[in-house]
């Protein structure tokens, strides 16, 4: 016994998402079965617009739907100072403790020797054309503190070094070997406080 | 702090989903928004196809993709026995422990004075119009056995009292204020093997 055609697709790409296994898929179809043509066609619409909308923001290359994106049109931040993050949801932990204080730079990786990962695979040429294009004071690298990230903020650090720019490194709030979406936000906070020279 | 529009639309109606959180919403977007194009085209289309092409068997009113159903269209299976059920998915759990023995009756809901549900709000004319036309020997109501649940299986018996046809309700092997859908197979096989005149 197995449900008509339609509803066994449906359950089996939601059982692609992660976390979510063939009985909840099976809940989430009934559910969806039953819900509002209109919230269906949302749904569906709202699936395609990320794939056809969202792009990256040709400066920071954060994910956004506008270029500039959000937080580099922003001129209340402080134009001089750049976060180098590794994902865009790095920036968005970062902003929740640290709100609208700097503009950022969005890696989307880190160096990564074992997964193939070299410094030419992340937006590295483009942080360093940024920085001499820019006029940025300060690079505060916020990669996480594991062996991949300290690998690319040394890497930053050097490449960085013959330009007239001050960096520092996020401070060792954050649990060696942890990620940044999952430390609290006065974790995050201390760390930014106590960021120091690298 | 908010992520772009098309991301935030998508948070918002994946948080609509039973038992998905904002917190949850937010890591399916961003796992969507680097999946392949291709698993975003299909997951959108087959919820579009669940609407567009599900529908309800004109016979049996289970859903279905094709009319009459598949369960319908068996022929092995026992056409003089009807199995009256609340929901599709009910059937489905019968199905598990009696596959394929005989056919179903969906009513799409129960008898249920509280939330203004009457006989006329549920496939119940349907029911009796079948048993009317079709050579039905056997009736087993498996509506339930909860207050709402057993209303019905009462209505069924008297609305089908005149029409020469045995009524069977199944046993209470189903805790009573249990729900079918959450039962082992065993209890809900149990509950058919002794199913008792009604």
């Amino acid at each position: 016994m197995f449900y008509p055609a339609p509803i066994e697709r449906l359950i089996e790409n939601l059982t692609k998402l992660p976390g979510i296994g063939r009985k909840t898929a099976t809940r989430l179809a009934f559910f969806l079965l039953n819900a509002r043509g209109s919230y269906i066609t949302e749904l569906s619409t709202s699936l395609i617009d990320i794939k056809e909308k969202i792009r990256l923001c040709s400066t920071c290359f954060n994910i956004t739907d506008t270029d500039p994106c959000e937080v580099c049109r922003d001129g209340r931040r402080n134009r001089s100072t750049v976060c180098v993050v590794e994902e865009s949801s790095h920036m968005m932990v970062i902003e929740s403790s640290y709100p609208g204080c700097f503009r950022y730079h969005i890696l989307h990786g880190v160096i990564n020797p074992i997964e193939g990962i070299g410094p030419d695979e992340i937006r590295l040429k483009e942080l360093r054309d940024r920085i001499e294009r820019e006029d940025i004071k300060e690079v505060i690298i916020a990669t996480n503190p594991n062996i991949e990230g300290n690998t690319t903020a040394h890497y930053i650090g050097e490449m960085l070094k013959p330009l007239d720019v001050k960096i520092t490194r996020i401070a060792s709030g954050v649990p060696v070997g942890g990620d940044i979406v999952y430390i609290d936000p006065l974790t995050i906070k201390s760390s930014l406080d106590n960021r120091k020279n690298l």
